[in-house]
Parts: structure tokens; C-alpha cells; sequence
């Protein structure tokens, strides 16, 4: 669909701590026109007095036009829509939480509106999880609306169902019915990261090149029992007796800590879907084939679909 | 026992990767005099081309002078001995591996001897589980000299022991009648470090302050069968609902990991000995109680004693 035959009629924003992306799309959901600036939270925000307010608003502000100024000229009546951690207290303002178990339905009246020079910008609360006699819960921003568009890429699956976001912080959300019901959070992406930049395991590696083997070497040593500690350290002497590449650390590496991931968060039954990058979709498959789940893979983004649906249940647009 | 009175009759190293100790030691075993120079490997060979050996040679015969030459001026005859990765393949001569299972004996001929300008000095090998199969071995270097030390402050036990010795890389040596059958390695003190400096939950923290009941709560969530990645990102959600300090945060991750290690590490029985500073035994004592463990506590620095020993069975000093 071109830009010539489809009528914009939505803005949709996932707006992030160090990331922002923008979609312009039609009255059928379809992407239009799409940005991606570097102008996460971080960035808008930096140099500016976190209890100044005004300087914040203003900040976020002249962030958006600088994304979607154009846009907002030329179709000035457009609705604007956000996801993610511009919902937050550091945010534009805060959209809280719907607390799970819940549907995430969001209905009129459910989102954050902010005003500003040209319109308002609807902000999606977040999900969470509530701490429990001071167990820990949990939050998500941004997810609650890749779940949206998951569910619905998955075409609103009835039943249980686990849906797996592979990332930085990776979410394992048990779902029924399209009812949220938990969620849990494992940091392996963020813990990879810190072990192949900073680590001792750093110092062993060399500039890494893909070994799909290794990273197979990983899966099982994670799954061993020895426990994740031990066997993440196991790296270095593999690398020391010459039994490991060194250029092949952070394939093994991963396997380690997503063979341990799958083991504590996988259910005990039931089916199993994964939505994510193409790479990361690859090694969880891996690692949930090992413990038998055939998981379905999603390598769409489906942020911008999840985004367009809650601006509609919502009633941002009107209904064709 | 003062120096006036007693006599010198050794010279002893721990020479590690970032930082050197260095004890005169007398005719008993005593400690004299001792150092502690900003020595490590990696400040004695910055600059220095690896692959240059008489450069690296100099280089690590002027750190050794600038921290013993005193010593040597004063009693040219005195043996030396280094323990630590002083003996690796990066350091000043590589003194190789035991094997385990391997009783830690060093016998005559057992280290390797340096020249140098005024004299010789002798490293001492470490041990190694060897790698098998593809699956992770080990080494240390270093802490062959602490188990020597260890059992010898402990009196020699006999039958089998758990020896831990918690830091950066914590240890866990499996010893039955004096000899090592195997040790496992987990790099939680490592881990702590990168998560309270660099990850999400030190943007969640501030300046920590000692909690004692934030460390048991740890523990109890480094236990509970969710996975070290998801109980680590629960501190955030946790300080997020008012329900944990962002001073106590430290203290929660240090539970969450040592509980992880201590639940994979433990032997099935049998004694459990812990040899570290008096803080990290406290920690593992506490984590160990909870599997029924009553561990006996080593609060000394074994090294200058495990080194004594090691030069004495060697043969470097005349036995009086």
C-alpha cells in the first residue's frame, strides 16, 4: 500500500529509555511512513532538571515535533498514541499500571492523555505484577502493547498460552483467554552483555564469530546442574584447554544463560510462542526444543499493530 | 615474636593478576615483615610487549626488587617463593599444573625455579580439573597455596571436606584425607560487582548501606526455584514498590547470588569448611545454614602460612 492510495490515520509512538520509533499509518493499521531518531528518554531528557517540570514537558515536547512535526502539519486532526517508558514517573507523565490478572482491553478512557501545542498524546499504562509479602512482582512498559500485537498476529488464540519476549530483559507472560495473567522477567540479554564487555570471560574472548555448535555446547552445560555461576566461569577453561574458540565464547556464553532461563521459567505444559528477532526466536526455539515445546515464532515486529489496536479499542479512531 | 629476635628464613609471594603480598617470614613460620605494593601482573607488565620475553623478564625482576630488594640486600641467602598467576603463561615463568585428584604436596622439584640477579625464586604450580568430553575443567592458581594453608590452620582433618573459599571467584574444593579430588569454580563475587556497578539495578540503587535483613530476604529469593535471572530483576520491581531500600539493594543481590551458588555448590554431606575475610563467611555461613550446614569458620589469611608449608616440604629450607 502507498502513501498516494491510504489515508493516514493514526501516529503511533514506542518511545523508550534509549530508543524511539515513530509509525504514520492508515486507516487499515499499515505502516505508511515510519522514523527511527535517536531521541530515547535519555537523550530528550539529559541536562535537564528532573524537577523542573516545565523544562521536561517542553523537552518531550520539542522531542516529538522534531520526530513528527511534519506529520502533525500535514494531517493536524491525526491521533497520537505512545507506548513505553514515556508512560513512566521520568516520562512525559505517568500512565501508571493495570495490575493482572487483566485483560489488556483498553478501553475509552484507559489511556494518559498529555496536551500539548498541536493536540494530545495518549500514553498506554503499563502492566504489573504486584510484590506479595514482599516477594518480587514486577512491571513491563511497551510490552503490554507487543502482547497486544502478538495476540492478535496469533489471531487471538483462546486458551493457555506462553509468550515468550527473547531481549535485553526478556519477558515469559502466561496468558488465557487473552487474559494476562502473570509475568516474569529474566535479565540474560543485559547479564550477556555485561559478561562479554566487562567480565574476566571478556578478557579470554576474541572478536566473535557465530558457532552455532558452541552455542548447542552452551545449551547443554546450562542445563547441567552445576548452576548458572559455575558454569558461565566454565567458559574460560574450555577456552584455556583449547577446547573452545575463543572467538566462540559468546555463542557459548548465550546457550549457558538461555538453556538456564528456559529451565526456571518454561511452563509445565501447554503451547509456547515466541516473538522477537529472527536470532533470538533461533536460540530460544533451541533451547524449549531441548525440554520438547515446539514453540510458534513470530519474527514480525508487532509493536506498531499492538499500538493501532489499543488506539482503536480505545476509541482514538473512529471505527470504520 | 619481634624481629629482633627472630631470625629470617623465607621470602613469600602471592603475586596475582592485580595486586602482590609479600611477607619475610622466620625460622617458625612468623610472619616479620610485610608488604602489600600496588604489584599486580598487570601494572608490572603494562607497556610491556608480550611477546618481548627478556623485556617481560626485566620487567618482573624490577618489581620483585622494588618490593623484596630490601630484604634480599639485608639476607642474600634467603629462599623465595611466589604463588599466584605470577606463575601462568602471562607471568614471570610458567610453573604449570597438578592434576587432581592430587594431594597438594610439593615435594622436592615440584616448583619452578626463576633465576634472577641475586638468586632464584620458586613458583609454585596450580591445580587443574581437566576438561572432558567438551565439558568445562578448571584452574586455579593461588588458592593451591590457601587449601595448603587452610588444612594445615584446620589441623590436617582427615576424611572428607567441603573447603570454601568465597571471594571474586569463589571456590569450592572437594578434599578427602588431605588430597583435592576436585574443585568447581562461581564467578558470583564477579557477577555482584558487575550488577551493583554497571546493570539496570545500579541505576536502581543508591549509596548502600549495610541490611542484614535485605541479605535474608535475598536468600530467600535466590532460593526459591524462579532462577538467579529472574531473582536478581526482582530487586528493581521490589525498590519500584516502596518494599525494598535502594540502600539495601546490594545487600538483596548479594543473597540472591550466594544463595544461588551455595544451592548448586553444597556437597550432599559431610563437612563444610569456609576460609575468607570475616564478611563473606558470615554471608556463606548464613546461606549454608539453611541446608543444615554448620560450617567451621577460618577468618585467618592462610597464604603466608600455606606458602611456609609449601617451602618447607619443597626442601627450600633446612628443616630445623
Amino acid at each position: 500500500m502507498t502513501e498516494a492510495r491510504s489515508t493516514p490515520s493514526l501516529i503511533a509512538l514506542d518511545w523508550g529509555t534509549t530508543a524511539q520509533r515513530a509509525w504514520l499509518l492508515d486507516d487499515a493499521g499499515q505502516i505508511v511512513d515510519s522514523r527511527r531518531p535517536d531521541q530515547g528518554l535519555l537523550s530528550t531528557t539529559a541536562g535537564i532538571d528532573p524537577h523542573d517540570d516545565a523544562a521536561r514537558a517542553r523537552a518531550y515536547e520539542s522531542a516529538f515535533r522534531a520526530t513528527c512535526g511534519d506529520w502533525l502539519d500535514a494531517h493536524p486532526d491525526l491521533p497520537v498514541i505512545a507506548c513505553g517508558m514515556v508512560g513512566s514517573a521520568q516520562g512525559w507523565a505517568d500512565a501508571g499500571y493495570l495490575t493482572v490478572p487483566t485483560k489488556p482491553a483498553y478501553g475509552p478512557g484507559s489511556l494518559t492523555p498529555v496536551a500539548h501545542r498541536d493536540g494530545v498524546v495518549h500514553l498506554v499504562p503499563g502492566l504489573r505484577v504486584p510484590s506479595r509479602d514482599a516477594a518480587a512482582g514486577n512491571v513491563i512498559r511497551g510490552e503490554e502493547t507487543q502482547i497486544v500485537g502478538a495476540l492478535e498476529a496469533l489471531g487471538d488464540p483462546v486458551g493457555q498460552l506462553t509468550l515468550v519476549l527473547p531481549g535485553t530483559h526478556s519477558k515469559w507472560v502466561h496468558v488465557d483467554d487473552g487474559t494476562v495473567l502473570s509475568f516474569a522477567t529474566a535479565m540474560s540479554g543485559e547479564l550477556f552483555g555485561l559478561l562479554t564487555t566487562d567480565s574476566i570471560l571478556a578478557r579470554t574472548a576474541t572478536e566473535p564469530v557465530r558457532d552455532d555448535e558452541a552455542f548447542t555446547r552452551g545449551l547443554s552445560a546450562g542445563g547441567s546442574g552445576r548452576g548458572l555461576l559455575t558454569e558461565l566461569f566454565g567458559a574460560r577453561p574450555l577456552v584455556l584447554d583449547g577446547l573452545l574458540d575463543p572467538a566462540s565464547l559468546a555463542d557459548y556464553v548465550s546457550g549457558v544463560l538461555i538453556a538456564d532461563e528456559v529451565a526456571h521459567l518454561m511452563p509445565d505444559s501447554g503451547p509456547v510462542a515466541l516473538c522477537g528477532s529472527a536470532d533470538l526466536c533461533r536460540r530460544y526455539s533451541r533451547a524449549l526444543a531441548v525440554h520438547g515445546f515446539e514453540p510458534t515464532v513470530l519474527v514480525e515486529d508487532v509493536t506498531a499493530r499492538g499500538l493501532w489496536h489499543i488506539a482503536r479499542s480505545a476509541g482514538l479512531q473512529e471505527t470504520p
